[in-house]
């Protein structure tokens, strides 16, 4: 049999772990050019809240009594591919939360299934060689452009993306700060190379911003939106850019309640660029981001932290965790 | 005797006419290098809102006790300068509102005085071939690019950009949303081409502008901020481009009150791009645009509606009326 968990209902407000139920079902059976996968790893990310909302996004949603939708990595335990054989090791994200999942390989882009590289831990392909790192690239290297010298502030710090984004900026010469939620993930950021940090949850965070980052802020990688969002924003330098990845600290919210500081003066005045990101529309550069990537990791340049929860019955709960910003570093469940 | 209106007092809210005092000084002279020059023609602009503020900008502003800044058109009658004569017309942003004023012609980027072009209206420089006029090409052909067929939305749309935005987005192939306050605003608009008008005082802003824009907003020309800025980001579609121009709607609020509905979420799932505009960082292209812009008015593709007011001593009642909406096409004092 095969362990699954379905989407019960959508949530109302935040998610719950009571909004799926696990099942099980008759083991499935690899068609023609398809190949039968056994999961080692899950990978849990904020943009799976957006796939369990009935609103409109950028891509299909999961409807109630379906298998929740996931990247992953697993084993190969039967192939009818001719390009795949049993102990491969294959990432995609199309995984979803059970214990075996039947995957096409040849779909096209961001469905694509992926080995495994040789010579990196086999989930890094879900965290920082994988989409939170290539998303941290993109933003990077397509919207922010910091120049050397730049003060480049990140929000979510410490989380999948932000923690690849910090030492990617820092290598690519800027100044680079960080906004985190406790002591402990503002010192790992320091650890990890980032120049300053500060913490939301402090009193005068605009003050504390403001004293990071006395020339003004050229480049924010928003991964938490809200009113860290709208302080970033009112400390903007002239000419900056703002790379909207995420808004994990509203997401659970209705987007009609996301209420804040408008941003026109502080645009106008410094005729900042604000843009949204959704890194599969890079997806075509995949392969040489992350060949750009590895070697930062090779040289050195790339600490990362993981999050590991033990078992595919605590899906939910590492999902619940990472919404609530409790856990520290990239979210994976170990099956 | 030379009549100067003086910054008074900075406003505190809405600006009215008591922030200005009518003073007089004794005729000034032209010293090397400058001219004399009488003036015919004052420019009201919203951007002048923020050189009566304390706040910062992205230009010095006036102290109480100096003459009020503006651009504007005059005669020069006396000349130290070898390339100016009697008889001749400039253009300068720093006219002031004062019956006469020394300018220095050899000042360089928005500084500079400029010729008024033979064969237009004198006032024109002011206008559509002026400072607004540019702010409206530049916006379009370097932050909003539309593609044919594309919406384009154009917010304050009858207004001294707004107009002449409209008919270059036209001329660009898109199809061309108004946002107009008033009957007459309107009817205005669909005069001079655009596809359709909608009325930011209508209950259901929000569903006429969804039928207007069944595909969504490509190109949003954002002239107004605040409640239409919130209406229109919510119905982006996937890669558009917002101008951040003006935001006459709450120009007169202190920035930290200026709170609405947060794009972010709209951001992500359309990857859009927003930027803040401010004509003068292309002023370098000042003389190639204002060629393909008098070329759009040769070929009767430019049509241009003005508001003028009589007399230097009407000149605080044109900012008055024009901050307040109350104007009806681009904003002149003829002195």
């Amino acid at each position: 049999m095969n362990r699954r968990w379905l989407l019960d209902h959508y949530p109302d407000g935040p998610a719950t772990e009571a909004c799926w139920r696990l099942a099980e079902s008759p083991m499935p059976q690899p068609g023609p050019g398809q190949i039968l996968v056994k999961l080692r790893w899950l990978s849990m990310d904020p943009y799976m809240r957006g796939r369990i909302s009935p609103a409109a996004n950028y891509a299909a949603g999961v409807q109630p009594g379906e298998v929740m939708q996931g990247g992953g990595v697993g084993e190969v335990i039967a192939s009818n591919h001719p390009e795949w054989k049993p102990g491969d090791l294959a990432e995609a994200m199309g995984m979803g939360w059970q214990d075996h999942a039947v995957l096409t390989p040849d779909l096209p882009g961001a469905a694509r299934v992926n080995r495994v590289p040789e010579g990196v831990p086999e989930q890094a392909t879900l965290s920082w060689l994988g989409m939170p790192g290539l998303t941290a690239w993109t933003g990077l290297t397509e919207i922010g452009r910091p120049l050397p010298g730049d003060t480049v502030v990140i929000s979510a710090a410490s989380g999948a993306v932000g923690q690849v984004a910090g030492q990617i900026a820092k290598a690519m010469g800027a100044r680079v700060v960080a906004i985190a939620g406790s002591d402990e993930k503002l010192a790992h950021c320091r650890d990890i190379g980032y120049d300053a940090a500060v913490s939301h949850r402090s009193p005068t965070l605009a003050a504390d911003l403001r004293a990071a980052c006395p020339d003004g802020v050229h480049v924010f990688f928003d991964n938490t939106g809200g009113v860290i969002h709208d302080t970033v924003l009112a400390q903007l330098a002239t000419h900056a850019r703002v790379i909207i990845c995420g808004r994990i600290a509203v997401v659970d919210k209705a987007a009609e309640e996301d209420i804040g500081l408008r941003a026109s003066a502080r645009l106008i005045v410094t005729r900042a660029r604000v843009q949204g990101l959704v890194v599969f529309d890079w997806w075509h550069q995949r392969e040489a981001a992350m060949a750009q990537i590895a070697r930062l990791w090779r040289d050195g340049k790339l600490l990362y932290r993981e999050d590991v929860l033990e078992g595919l019955e605590r899906a939910p709960e590492a999902f619940v965790r990472m919404m609530q910003g409790r856990n520290f570093g990239k979210q994976l469940v170990r099956l």
